[in-house]
């Protein structure tokens, strides 16, 4: 495969637009300076603009796990209560995080369906937890939460509304003021199209307040806050290269606007939703909760995922992934949010239509791609 | 349209490889240096691979133009003279040279047709010019000359058999030392892949030994052609970022290697073709001399070509070309050459079909794009 030169199609990190690649090769900036914090003061009007919120926003200089960590360390201590509801890879870490730093419960739900939300009220009614938490795009299995709906369960209960957006936000409507999301994160590698390594950070007032800040002393959210909104500064030296790419890769965002964003990526998931289809596939999770910024579609029999996505990559130069933990061998999955385009889902469906041709998988060979086209 | 992230399918200049690219970031290097002539020397060795030819080679900083420009005035003095054979835009370009500096005789043929080889064969033995041109691969209307033939008919007449290879040579087999090429030109922004500004240049003995030495200080081919071979160096200052990339871009294209290259745009021809057909649209170019580095299409009736082009730009972020002065209007030109990649020729079909259904012409929609996909 090439490296550099590809159809980049996994669920995160995603394609990078050279203009946010080639901030990244400027002479190195002081952190301690007024062009830094004058980046800060910028990138903080956009993150509010990419949060749909008026509240108080930083970037954490680590993943997207750092970020949800974060978030989690500081609101959690270990006699705090904290409620998770489930259904994939990355809500039952959320849940871990609970569990390692308080006192966890959860509702379940089978992977790529609705959890429960009439048991999810009922636990949380029961528990009165501190926090309420989701995973709110499963990246694990394209499957979206109902977040509005927990939110509202959250506020019935006075619990705090924690939303891990790291491949939602910016991707999917996530209005956080409207739905009262108390703290969400995204991942800088996700719908923002920027290098991983930075976690996007949102924190309401009420959150704020009750914040723990004896849990960490790099991810003391507490400070990151302080020092970004009143100072337009970190409180330790950032990955400043990450810091210039995520300016460019928000600026850019905005120049397409957050609506029109979120449409594309809603037209993205429609096409590749209907090329699986016409494929003859069948998608992982459940419709009307299928995600627009990653589908997770099943082989069908007789297809090897280690053979699909390596003819895929050696092959035809396209990236996509596979399924994680006991989805491994059962699905895969293709991201589309970003700067993703349809020309590079049409592409990408066509690689997968020679691929299962070249596997003996047999349906009307064309037909995904066609229908891929009807969204063009 | 997106200027950086789209895609490039015009026939030349051609997208860039990100490694090609990263080269000419690199800090200044000087001229007179042994880091100069050491890259130099490779690129001798890979410029000799590409010719197919133990001949002598140079890079010419300046266009493909410069190129043909700087053997021409170097091989007809106004009282030499020259036949060319032309049926498109760059095979007259040729012949203006010609005329221009010299006493210049033609075959014309029809655009998109094979020209009369009888007759050029009659008035290369009438006339007995010192040199036969052709423009091997017209990139006008995407039409392959039958180069080896017209090769046969210099020698027979021991005229020296000029070949402007800009959009051929990398992209098509063009065996000089085995056709007894003298002098062939290859354009730095087209099967190479590299950006546009120079001019590769291979002279055979037999030409060298009649150059005029007394008609461009700048073009002076003797002087380009003795530095580089003698000293691995360059008469004047050459276009040194372009020198590192065009550097990079040979060591890509020997990676690959020259047979699957051309093997490689052999095959994007033929998905280019049948896509074209199974939308019902004709090709340019007479059957049999269709060119695999750039196909030319003739629009349908009622699809206008300022209209298509624009909806493939501004829409899709396709960028395909128009005919040029008289083929205006009558024809879109895709480039297949480089680095393009069946994925960017799949992407691009989409592209096409989804602007030709918003302009309404109609054909079985789908067709084109699943053409290219049983190339994959």
């Amino acid at each position: 495969m090439d490296l550099e030169n590809n159809l980049f199609m996994i669920p995160g990190p995603v394609k990078i637009h050279p203009r946010v690649l080639r901030v990244m090769s400027k002479p190195a900036m002081g952190h301690r300076t007024p062009e830094y914090r004058a980046m800060i003061k910028e990138m903080t009007e956009n993150l509010q603009y990419l949060f749909q919120s008026k509240n108080e926003v930083t970037l954490i200089s680590g993943s997207g796990t750092a970020g949800v960590d974060c978030i989690i360390t500081n609101l959690i201590d270990k006699n705090d209560k904290g409620v998770v509801v489930h259904n994939g890879k990355f809500g039952e870490r959320v849940f871990e995080m609970v569990q390692f730093y308080g006192k966890g419960s959860n509702v379940k739900g089978e992977y790529g369906k609705a959890p429960d939300l009439d048991a999810l009220a009922a636990l949380v009614e029961k528990e009165k937890p501190k926090i309420l938490g989701v995973c709110h795009n499963e990246t694990s299995t394209g499957f979206t939460n109902d977040a509005e709906k927990i939110a509202k369960i959250a506020h019935d209960n006075d619990a705090l509304f924690v939303l891990d957006g790291i491949t939602a936000i910016g991707g999917i409507d996530v209005p956080c003021d409207k739905w009262g999301v108390d703290a969400a994160i995204f991942g800088s590698q996700k719908c923002v199209a920027a290098p991983a390594g930075l976690a996007g950070v949102m924190v309401s007032p009420e959150a704020k307040k009750v914040l723990h800040d004896n849990k960490s002393m790099y991810l003391h959210l507490r400070k990151h806050l302080d020092k970004w909104m009143k100072e337009s500064d970190t409180p330790y030296t950032s990955a400043i290269p990450l810091f210039l790419a995520m300016s460019e890769a928000l600026k850019m965002l905005k120049e397409e606007t957050l609506p029109a964003r979120i449409k594309r990526c809603a037209r993205l998931g429609d096409a590749c939703r209907a090329a699986a289809t016409a494929a003859g596939l069948e998608l992982f999770s459940a419709k009307g909760f299928q995600s627009n910024t990653v589908t997770a579609i099943k082989y069908p029999a007789g297809v090897a995922d280690d053979k699909f996505r390596n003819i895929l990559k050696d092959k035809h130069n396209v990236m996509v992934a596979g399924g994680q933990s006991e989805m491994k061998g059962k699905i895969f999955r293709i991201g589309h949010m970003g700067i993703c385009s349809m020309t590079d889902m049409c592409g990408t469906w066509g690689a997968i239509e020679a691929t299962f041709k070249e596997l003996g998988y047999k349906y009307e060979y064309g037909k995904a791609t066609q229908a891929v086209v009807s969204y063009m």
